[in-house]
């Protein structure tokens, strides 16, 4: 153990969690102490893993009795931060892995009642067992878990359906700054009688589940420019309504990054295009009538002018042809040199002016910067990535990094945007958030914080 | 004006809302100070009525300051006494009627963003315009405003597919309880970022819209009990997934009361049946389809025995009149006698248990009691409604009214369910609450109260 906590201390978080709840070793605490892309690296003064909800809020109740700080933490693998402790060796991971039961499935009320370690494969899996729908997808779902997505908020490739993970969400247990446990773990549809208690270490919750897709329709259409994306959008709307799944935004810049570094991947079209959209339909109906309904409102698309052409998949290869290209363009990203990244999300109409606006701006000061925008322009969602010039030095272009994101986000500012869509503030963001969120908004949430959080044990120096 | 306000306050709030913007008349101050029903009848000190954002911030920020209790009021529809004042005298009314502006529509971004004192069935018919659905609808829709919907968290009959209004907002503007405004009016569909400010006089919202419904498929079906109702429910998602967008459980009473009181009604069907649902399909596309998955379904529900029979309205006409036989049961049992009634809600799998047993302990009680059950079960909201024994008088059967309700939430209680469904707390089941609530939950709600409204002035004796 470190020697920054009491040996009493360590003895009596052993009596609850047990030898097995407790990382001993220096060398095994590793994976807990830095984050999965090895950008935040800290040193824990212990790592707790409790097996229930009482073992969490008997810790929770000694580390705030002792004001120990502490880190909640599922399967960390936040982007920015989030669930790692800082460099001190003063905070105590609390590590929820343990509890990974599916408590129940209640199919007639479509939900399922879930504790915070569940990984988020799993909780597909579950549903898909009973003949449900559980929505939540993202690229860590094998190993990310459902506290971390519940406490961030996630987003993935099914917002635009669906709605985020809080959307998701009919009930919560919750074990709060000081080891009292809220137990909100209602599976109620209606239910006007209170505020939600967010400002703890989340234990369970009830997930609301959906039909199942029985049949998916699938099409890469290819476009003259943003616009024509939301236009195209819109069209889709009216004809296929809630039936629109996936809605990925694609630059042909994405495309040739592909091509260049991913092997086996091929242009869908016979010709290069200057942007893209990849379309998903799905439907609890079994049969071709998705098919044809996107067809038919592709060819509609076509002739009115609002894209240049389409492929539709026509088979389960097909479809996972393109979404596997859309997948990997964050892996040939990263092939082809260092970026700068930006997750951020304005409204959908103004998507074409966000990239419009930030991609002249940048153009203007960094002439050979490289703009890989795409991502989930349904939810008005952009992934807009900035690759390093080819013939400049990484450490230099990371020192311009500031000023990229300085220009990036002012425009998403004057947008009406937010500069954290789907991947959470942590540790990266906190220093920008107060540029660009009210005084107000700020003194709200830290008032709020306080008044759960007097000492400021949970999670401390992350988002606040 | 009231004596109870200052001269020098009523000059003060004259000379920011001007004399158009001050109910001065005590007989025009009426309608405020009582509910609509007549149940609640309070004495304002004042009744003011704002224009615009600036002018509800200067109102709050005066009468914080003197220390002036607020009760914000839209349309005054609240079934619980929650938006009306108390006795005493000394609150003063903040209504929002007058800021009724649709400040935009975004159709490429599905949403609008409106004022609190909007009434519903006019955002209803904007969103028509613009080829969009605004989904949130419900009795009082002619006369209530959004405002007050958002603040209560409103359910009404498209919660099964669209949620409840706090599911439908993507953004706030809220004065806050020291006047300062806040300005969350962000169309962002991904916004992780922060917490909600509920805490307040929302003063505007960015409202979500969704695709027009172009097809429709109704139908009545006969049932058993509460169980098959449930059973058919989970039958129709499997086939037609979110396109059921409205499901009604009626008990066999509900139709006598309706066939009794309601002038041209008749039975649907040539023999009684004891239950029965009314079920609705809606669809984007146009066309015959949904009626033929409607009636598919219900065949081979019928076929499986779920079901008895069934209806499929055959016309526009049909259809209304099988609304119309729901929507007139409310009045039917008021012509009927008078009623205690309970809006609960608990996990959709459990309804069929809470009307067992809620009917079985109170038959042991009060033997002639009338149970009038229908509602919501697609969202486990059931109007458990109890109607005057035949014989017995009003005033005798209302002293029953504390041991009927303790008999009703207790069984609410013990199946996990909310005491409050869609109608809110108030000042009705401010009592109760305290009783089917945590006493950590209430600890937690009235620390957050008082942290962001330090004196209690807003909107006191509600609620908490």
């Amino acid at each position: 153990m470190n020697d920054r906590l009491a040996p009493e201390l360590v003895d009596r978080l052993k009596a609850i969690v047990g030898e097995r709840g407790i990382v001993a070793e220096a060398r095994e605490r590793e994976p807990y102490e830095n984050d999965w892309r090895d950008q935040y690296h800290g040193r824990a003064a212990a790592v707790v893993k409790p097996a229930n909800t009482e073992e969490v809020a008997r810790v929770v109740s000694l580390l705030a009795q002792a004001r120990v700080a502490m880190v909640p933490q599922g399967g960390n693998t936040s982007l920015c931060g989030a669930s790692v402790p800082d460099e001190s060796g003063t905070q105590v991971v609390i590590n929820l892995s343990r509890m990974n039961r599916v408590r129940q499935v209640d199919a007639d009320n479509n939900t399922m009642t879930v504790e915070a370690g569940c990984v988020l494969a799993n909780l597909q899996k579950v549903a898909d067992e009973h003949g449900r729908l559980f929505p939540l997808s993202l690229g860590a779902e094998g190993s990310c878990e459902i506290g971390g997505n519940l406490s961030t908020n996630a987003g993935g490739t099914a917002v635009l359906r669906y709605g985020n993970t809080r959307e998701l969400v009919l009930g919560l247990e919750v074990v709060l700054p000081d080891g009292q446990v809220w137990d909100g773990l209602r599976g109620l549809r209606k239910d006007n009688t209170g505020y939600e208690g967010t400002l703890g270490i989340i234990t369970a919750a009830v997930l609301k589940l959906f039909a199942k897709p029985r049949s998916r329709a699938t099409a890469l259409a290819a476009i003259d420019n943003p616009a024509a994306a939301v236009a195209l959008l819109s069209k889709l709307r009216e004809t296929c309504g809630e039936r629109i799944t996936g809605y990925e935004l694609i630059s042909r810049i994405c495309v040739d990054l592909v091509l260049r570094h991913i092997a086996g991947s091929r242009d869908p079209f016979a010709q290069a295009h200057p942007w893209y959209v990849l379309v998903e339909l799905s439907d609890s109906t079994e049969g071709e009538a998705l098919t044809g309904l996107l067809q038919e409102s592709l060819g509609d698309a076509a002739e009115s002018g609002t894209i240049r052409d389409a492929v539709v998949a026509a088979s389960e290869a097909q479809r996972d042809a393109l979404w596997k290209m859309r997948e990997d363009i964050t892996e040939a990203q990263k092939l082809d040199g260092v970026s700068i990244k930006h997750d951020v999300s304005v409204p959908v109409s103004r998507v074409p002016e966000l990239i419009a606006r930030a991609s002249a701006a940048l153009a203007a000061r960094f002439p050979d910067i490289r703009i890989v925008a795409f991502g989930h322009v349904g939810d008005g969602n952009i992934h807009y990535n900035c690759s390093k010039p080819e013939r400049q030095e990484a450490a230099q272009f990371f020192l311009e990094a500031p000023e990229v994101n300085h220009v990036v986000y002012e425009v998403v500012s004057s947008l009406g945007g937010s500069i954290s869509a789907e991947h959470g503030l942590g540790v990266l963001k906190r220093e920008e958030i107060k540029r660009y969120k009210s005084a107000l908004e700020l003194d709200l949430m830290r008032a709020i914080k306080k008044t759960l959080d007097p000492h400021g044990l949970m999670n401390p120096g992350k988002v606040l």
